[in-house]
């Protein structure tokens, strides 16, 4: 459970009062603490007892877990691993609803469904021209392009050039894309697509070309984060929108209403997955080359868990 | 999952990408495949990937399983034990809805428990006059009159006669009533009644009597199978009419009227049992004469399962 | 099920057929005794089967177990352990909703929670003036004042003086509250509360109070039952009402109003405690000093089952 002290600092404490197993977030404010709804104990901003009504003092043990916790980029970033092992520096620079050049809108999607599979839908860009012909409708050449997968210290990154795609389906004029997405331990996603005029990407022999390159149109770029809620649902938190001199505040309204078709999309098809492991849990899946992607990315999740201190999945 | 071909016919794939576990039946038809709507996969009739977007070859193992499947007397037959040990010609002979002689209307009932407790519902016909007075209102010598049980080579067969009955519950005119049941494996059923002119059991020395006999009435007749949906739930489907020359559109709208109300009867016991028997699996129950039937058909199904190279309860 | 015999007495047995495990609660009355709606079974009202449609008799192993039931104080109470150890004298003495010298009015409460959470919520009152800080609004005095506990052969009684309180929240009118509660096996409650002048606690010297002590007011009480539905769901039983020359049905309505937003507040906590301990049922909890009505009337109960030739939690 999360709160604000007076100071306008977070607080993150474990839900569930170590007395009797109440809920601490049906709890009321009472200065930088917090007093538990059910039979009144106070706990200071560290998750300890010190007030039991009644009582002169509380014993030490009447103490509940308490998890670093900072405000940055506009989100709250909770470490759950062993607390000695948090450090704020390794939080991935997201970008604020209210980043300066950028319209970004705001959405939230919840999946009945396990987190992982939320993320490995999104590691595998192979589904999009299948899945979301109804709501992205973009070219086969999303699935087949390779994806210049990078290993992160935390995560994966694609980096590449989608040659000869309409600027929006549909559209008569054709311009190469360039597209950098990034999925970070653990679930923290970053996408950035520019359209730049047809020929660029063979004039850069494929490199990495500047964001304000000359007639680059419908740069766009979405934060993203997969959050678990139980071991078998997960909100997904979501921001899109395009940068200013691209777009204003329709297109990005536009863009999320086509990426709320897609979820849509999505959700139907990971519940789908979970359902029917759930039903078989023993039965094996058959690797593609497309799953490069996943694979990485779970073995960098194991490292990750390992070094947090924690054995289950985050 | 079930599709056709362009050529018409029918073909069945487990419903799960061998790739990420994604229901086929969320795909689209191509040619005479299948295109997998999460990853794009195609399939052909048999089970086989045959193109995978973006590779130039698929391997052998990307396959679903592929059931043998037959339309046959207006349904879909697919036999779910190993390929080849399928034969169509042990379908049993039922009556399509479009019947020349019969007057047959369809309905669909769902009932939230194992097939099994339905079926044995329907084994045990000294059921009928308690659970549905309200509905088929039949005297209590539909209970006690004894059900004439053939062992069938897949299942079991009731034939008998059941003596001076009211033609319809309330009517003055008594009949005798000729009555023949069976239920075959999985949990097909055949149900034929023809009212005769009382004393027509005892002339005919309880034989069978001919379908076509004089003065007979209320000929009627109704096909139906128990399918299981998963392991507790069922789907039920049902057709029932009378003979043109014994009614009309109005008798069989009226007969699948009665029906479904004997049919909400049903499925508040089976419910009820199910739930029961979910609360305490490990108590046990008191066969009485009454489920000869029943387990009858228990040791036939079992035969069967062996015979498909199963294990499981179909 | 319950249901009484034509002479009005009032007859339990375990609701399950022992023939294919049909609710008997779906049946009909037979004389004396009871049909089962699925095979029409007779039962007759001691659970031995005494007609079996189409039969000559039926086999001894045909019953069901028969509890011993009987009507008291406008309650039914049903004995669940070894018939031979009831003992109808061991009933507390409830107050009837007709009891002549109260008003009193009947209330219904249901939580998706096992009983015992129910229970221990009301065994501990120092959650009081907490959780119910909206409904009930009275002071912390409630929390810190001991509760006077005596453990009684079946169950746990409470008597105390809580000095100085309002009549009621908010009146200027402050006097010496006097409570007496009880909760005994299996999860029957009394309560009963009069407020005394000012003083009245001292002059007594903390001991018993009369009912009429001159200038007393605002005497009530109350009777209840938390009674299990299912292992994880509890219907709970309320009356509630002032003493007539303390109070009208007016007062009566408001009191059970009140009791009811209070038992909503309840219903939130309680619920919450369920999930978290589903969740995480191998962690454990802290007692604190408060949790001692809670331990003595565990100790109690588990006493009483042993007493009752059961294992289990009533």
């Amino acid at each position: 459970m999360l709160w604000r002290t007076p100071e306008g600092e977070i607080r993150a404490l474990e839900d569930r009062c170590m007395h009797r197993g109440a809920p601490l977030s049906l709890g009321r404010c009472v200065g930088k603490g917090l007093r538990c709804s059910y039979h009144g104990l106070v706990f200071d901003d560290g998750g300890q007892v010190v007030q039991i009504p009644g009582r002169d003092s509380a014993p030490p043990q009447a103490r509940v877990r308490s998890f670093p916790a900072v405000d940055r980029h506009g989100w709250i970033w909770v470490w759950m691993g062993e607390a000695e092992r948090a450090s704020p520096d390794r939080i991935p620079d997201m970008m604020p609803l209210d980043t300066p050049d950028y319209h970004l809108g705001p959405s939230t999607y919840d999946f009945d469904a396990e987190a992982r599979l939320v993320r490995e839908n999104l590691l595998d860009y192979s589904h999009i021209p299948f899945l979301h012909a109804d709501s992205f409708g973009i070219s086969e050449d999303w699935a087949t392009t390779p994806v210049g997968l990078t290993e992160l210290d935390d995560g994966v990154e694609y980096r590449r050039w989608v040659l000869d795609q309409p600027l929006v389906p549909g559209s008569p004029l054709r311009m190469d894309v360039y597209s950098v997405f990034s999925l970070r331990v653990p679930g923290i996603i970053r996408l950035w697509n520019g359209y730049y005029p047809l020929g660029t990407a063979a004039e850069l022999d494929h490199g990495v070309p500047p964001e304000d390159y000359p007639g680059v149109k419908n740069v766009n770029s979405s934060s993203q984060a997969v959050t678990p809620m139980t071991d078998k649902t997960t909100r997904y938190f979501f921001s899109w929108g395009p940068r200013k001199d691209c777009g204003d505040e329709t297109i990005r309204d536009g863009l999320i209403a086509i990426a709320g078709m897609a979820f849509a999309e999505d959700k139907i098809m990971v519940e789908a997955q979970q359902r029917e492991f759930d039903r078989a849990p023993e039965r094996g899946l058959l690797a593609l080359p497309s799953d490069e992607g996943i694979n990485t990315y779970r073995k960098v999740m194991a490292r990750f868990l390992r070094e947090a201190g924690e054995l289950g999945d985050a």
